[in-house]
C-alpha cells in the first residue's frame, strides 16, 4: 500500500505489525484514544528496603523471563554501561526472546550483536541504531523487527501501549535509597533524565542502577521514588568522558559557515524573528556556527529569544547566562557545558520526552517552535527527509526529534550539504523516509537555499533577501551535474526495520542489504 | 460484616459500593493492580489554540451530561471561588447527577447545599466536608453517598479507577496559555498544586482555571500543559485573605502547652530523634508550640531534621531557614510564611499527593516518616481515632494525611485534649472510625500519655521519663470521671457515606442523624 509520502508499505508487515500506512502528518490531530497503564505492585509496608545487591538479583525479583521488553535511556550516550551490564546478566541466564526498547543505542552497545545471534535479544525498538548495530540489523542479524522512532513518537507508543515495557532500567547519577533519581550530582552526570520519565511511569517493573548512592531525598527528583521499585548499587554506571564532550570548537569549514550564515539570514528575515520567538537547533557545525551569527543579531537588534529547547549544548546555555535566551527546557545534554547548565541555571529547566515531542498527548513543547534548525543525510525533492538511513541502505542515524520537530515548528529549516561526501543530499527520492515533506519549509545547502513551494509566506518574504534560492528540482540538478544521478542502492526482499511516523503508522520500511549486483 | 477495627459494615453498602471491609492497615501490601488511565484527545496540530472565553464554554466543550464526575483541589482552603463558579454553570446548564470529587470541601462550599438538594449533586468524594455540606449529608440531603477518603486514599481512587474523572477543574494561580500552571507568581498564590497532580494525569479532560494568565512558558510548572485541554481566564479564582492565614500567633492555652511540652518528650526520648529524622506536625496550638520546643532542643544537641513533610505551615519554614531543617517536601500551604518559601527557598519542594501518602504506589514519602504528630476529635481505647465525623454525629471534618502518616510513620503521636469541651475525646468506641489504632503510638493529653501496648519499645524507652504514662482505659476513665460517661449518639438507618481507608476498603459507614429521642 502506498502510502502518503510514496512509500510502498508491503501488505505482511502492516498485517504483521497490525500497523497503518502513514497517512499525513496531522491526521491523527484529535484522534481520542485511551492511554496504557502498567500493573504495580504497592508498598505500602514502610520497612521494606529497595535495595538489592546485583543486576541478577534484580533480574530474578523482577521475575526476568523469556520475551520481556526491557527498557533503557540514553542520556550516557556513548559512556553508557547500563545496557550491556543487564544485559550481561541476562544473557548469562539462558534468557531468550528480548525485545530491547531503548531511548537509542549507539556505538556503545556492540555487544549486542552476538546477542542477537544467538536469540537473546530478537526485537529492537529505538530511535536509531548507530555503529555495529545497526549493521547488524541492515544484515538480517535480528530476528524480529527493529522498529525506529522518534523521540517524541518512542514516548506515544508507550502512552498508548503499542509498546509494554515489562522492566525498566534507568541508570541514575545519582540516587537515594527509596528510588529518587537525578542526573546530577555523581560520578556520571547527564544533565537531566527526560527520555526515561515515560518509562519510569509505564513500565510495570523499575529499577534505579546507580553508581553514587546519595542520602534520602535525592531532591528535585527527575525520576520519583513512587515509580521505582528497587535501587541497585554497581561500580559504574557510565564512563563520563564518552557521555558528553567538551567545548565544541568552532568550524572552520568554509561550506559549513555559508550555510550557517544562510540559515541565520532565513531566520532574521521572516516574521518570527522578534522578542520571545522559540527556537530549536542541533549540534553540527553549521548549526553551531549559525547560533552564533544568531546570537550576534539579536545583541545587534536587541531581541531575544523567550525559549531555547531540545537537546541543549553550550551555545545555547551562553546565550542564556549572556541573557540572551530567557528560558530553556531541555531533554538531553551534549557537553559539560549543558550538564553544568542545567544543574546551576534556574531558566534552565528538564522537561520530558513527552512534555518535549510526543504527539497524541495534549500539546507538547514542539508545538510552540518558532523555528527549529535540523540536518539530514538526504532530501528528496518533495522535501522528504532521511536521518536513519545512509545512502549505502545500512541503518546508521536517529530519527531524535526530527519529524517532532518538523511538525510543530512554524518554520522548519533543514541543513545539508549539496553533496554528502561523493553522494548528492539532494536527490529525486531519499534511500528511506523519516521526516515528510509536508512538514519541511526550506532545505540549506552550501549552493543555496530551497523554499517548500507549500509555503508562498516564506518565499514571499525571502525573495526580496540576497539569499541564493533555487527550486529544489535546481539544487538536485546541481548536485546530479557533479556526481552523475547515484544508482539506487540495492536491497533484498526482507524487511528488517520500520521507520515509524510519530504518531505510530509506517513512515517507511527498511530492507536487508545485498551485496551490490552489476546489472 | 464486622472489619479489622470491629465496625458492622451493612452488607447493602458492601453490595452498592463493591468496596471490601477493611483487613487491617497493609493487608493490600504487594497486591499487583493494572492502573487506571484517562481517554484523552491528542493536539497534534500547533496551530490550535487552548483558550477559551468561559466556564460555560468551557462546560459545552468538554461535553458535560449528565451523571458526570467533576473534580476540584482544595489548596485555595476557605477562599476558594473555582467550585461554585464551575457548579453554578453546570446548574444554570440543568444538569443532573454530579459526582464531585474533590481533594476537600470546606466552608466556601455552602452553595453546594441547593444544588444536593435539587439533585445537581448526588454524589461527593471528598477527604472531609466541613461545614454546611457536611451537615446536609448528615441530614440526608445527598442522594447518593459521601465517600471520605483521606489525601493518599484519594490518589489511590483514582488512578486504581475506583473513580474516573470525566473533567477535572484545576485552578491555577498563574497558568500560560497552554495550560502550564503553577501555584504562585499571582493574585491568589497557595503555594503548591499537589493534590491536584493526579486529577490532571488521570482526567479524560482538564481545564485549567485561571486569573492571573502569564507568558509561555510558566515555568517551573506543577501542573505540565500536556495533561491540559483548555485554559479558562476568570476574574477570580479565590480570595487570597482566606486562602492563607498570616503568623498564627503563639498558643497560651496552658492546657495546649502542656500537651505541646509531652509531644517533644516523647519525641526526644525515642531512639529516631538524631540527625536526618524526618517529621511531619499538624497546625493546631499544641503542634506549633510543640515544633517551637522540638526547634529549642535541638539546638542544644546540634540535632538536625532531615526532612519535614505534609501541609506546611510557618514554623517549620523558620526551622528550614534557620538551617534545623535539611528540607521539606510540601503539600499545602497553610499560611502566607509556607506560600512564601515553598517559592524562594530551594531546600523547600512541591511533591505530589501520590508521593506524599498514596499507599498503592511504590513507596511514599509517608513511609518515610519517624514521627508525625496528629490532632484527633476522639480516640477509643483501642487507639482507634476519629477525625471526621463530630461527637454529635455530624460530619465536620477530614481524613486528610491521618490515616496515612499514621501507617506509615514509626512513631505516631495523637494529640487531643481529655476533654473536647464537654466531651470525653478518650472513648470506650469512636462516634467513627478514621485511623486503625494499629498505626497510632501514643496518645498525648493533658492529663497525661498513653502508648499503645502493641509498642512496648516505647513503653521501654518512656517509662524511664518523668512524662505521666496511663493506660489508655485510665485516661478514659478520668475523662468519664469528670463528665460521666456519654450517651451514644442516636442515628437514623440510612447510610449517608462511607469513610474509606487509604487501601480503598470499609473503614467505617457514616449514618444519617436523627433527633435526640428519650429512652
Amino acid at each position: 500500500m502506498i502510502n502518503a509520502v510514496g512509500r510502498d508499505i508491503p501488505e505482511e508487515i502492516i498485517k504483521a505489525t497490525g500497523m497503518q500506512p502513514f497517512k499525513g502528518s496531522f491526521a491523527r490531530n484529535g484522534e481520542e484514544y485511551k492511554k496504557a497503564a502498567p500493573t504495580v505492585r504497592p508498598r505500602i509496608d514502610p520497612t521494606e528496603s529497595k535495595l538489592v545487591d546485583s543486576i541478577a538479583d534484580v533480574l530474578k525479583k523482577c521475575g526476568i523471563r523469556d520475551g520481556m521488553t526491557l527498557s533503557f535511556h540514553h542520556h550516557f550516550r556513548n559512556g553508557d554501561k547500563v545496557v550491556n551490564m543487564v544485559m550481561e546478566e541476562v544473557h548469562k541466564m539462558g534468557i531468550k526472546d528480548i525485545t530491547i526498547c531503548a531511548s537509542s543505542l549507539g556505538s556503545a552497545h556492540a555487544p549486542l550483536v552476538p546477542m542477537m545471534e544467538d536469540g537473546t535479544i530478537t526485537n529492537i525498538q529505538s530511535s536509531g541504531v548507530r555503529g555495529a548495530i545497526g549493521e547488524a540489523i541492515s544484515n538480517g542479524k535480528l530476528k524480529g523487527l527493529a522498529i525506529m522512532r522518534s523521540h517524541g513518537g518512542r514516548v506515544r507508543a508507550i502512552e498508548s501501549g503499542d509498546v509494554h515495557i515489562d522492566i525498566a532500567f534507568i541508570g541514575a547519577p545519582t540516587c537515594d535509597e527509596y528510588g529518587n533519581m537525578r542526573a546530577n550530582g555523581g560520578k556520571s552526570d547527564c544533565g537531566v533524565l527526560s527520555y526515561a520519565y515515560v518509562d519510569a511511569q509505564y513500565a510495570d517493573k523499575v529499577v534505579a542502577v546507580t553508581d553514587t548512592l546519595v542520602p534520602f531525598p535525592n531532591l528535585p527528583a527527575s525520576i520519583s521514588q513512587v515509580n521505582v521499585d528497587y535501587v541497585v548499587e554497581v561500580d559504574e554506571i557510565g564512563d563520563p568522558a564518552k557521555i558528553a564532550t567538551g567545548a565544541a570548537k568552532p568550524t572552520t569549514d568554509v561550506r559549513k559557515l555559508m550555510m550557517a550564515k544562510y540559515t541565520t539570514d532565513v531566520v532574521v528575515n521572516t516574521p518570527w524573528f522578534k522578542n520571545g520567538f522559540v527556537y530549536q537547533t542541533g549540534v553540527g557545525g553549521a548549526s553551531i556556527a549559525s547560533t552564533k551569527y544568531l546570537g550576534e543579531i539579536m545583541r545587534e537588534r536587541g531581541i531575544k529569544m523567550g525559549l531555547g529547547l531540545g537537546g541543549i549544548a553550550g551555545p545555547m546555555c551562553n546565550l542564556l547566562e549572556e541573557g540572551l535566551i530567557e528560558k530553556l527546557v531541555d531533554t538531553q545534554d551534549f557537553d559539560l557545558t549543558a550538564i553544568h547548565s542545567v544543574a546551576t541555571n534556574p531558566n534552565h529547566f528538564e522537561i520530558t520526552g513527552s512534555e518535549y515531542a510526543n504527539p497524541m498527548n495534549k500539546g507538547a513543547y514542539v508545538n510552540r517552535l518558532d523555528y527549529v534548525i535540523l540536518a539530514s543525510l538526504e532530501v528528496d525533492v518533495n522535501f522528504n527527509c532521511n536521518v536513519v538511513v545512509g545512502s549505502d541502505g545500512v541503518i546508521s542515524g536517529a530519527q531524535g526529534g526530527h519529524p517532532d520537530t518538523a511538525a510543530g515548528a512554524k518554520c522548519t529549516i533543514v541543513i545539508t550539504p549539496l553533496l554528502q561526501g561523493r553522494i548528492p543530499a539532494i536527490c529525486d527520492e531519499c534511500t528511506a523516509i523519516t521526516t515528510p515533506g509536508e512538514t519541511v519549509d526550506i532545505v540549506v545547502t552550501d549552493y543555496g537555499i530551497a523554499i517548500n513551494p507549500r509555503r508562498q509566506d516564506l518565499i514571499d518574504c525571502l525573495k526580496k533577501t540576497k539569499l541564493p534560492i533555487y527550486k529544489i528540482e535546481e539544487l538536485r540538478d546541481m548536485a546530479y551535474a557533479i556526481t552523475g544521478k547515484p544508482e539506487k542502492v540495492q536491497f533484498g526482499d526482507r524487511v528488517v526495520g520500520v521507520i515509524e511516523s510519530r504518531d505510530g503508522t509506517i513512515m517507511d520500511v527498511v530492507r536487508q542489504i545485498k551485496p551490490y549486483e552489476w546489472d
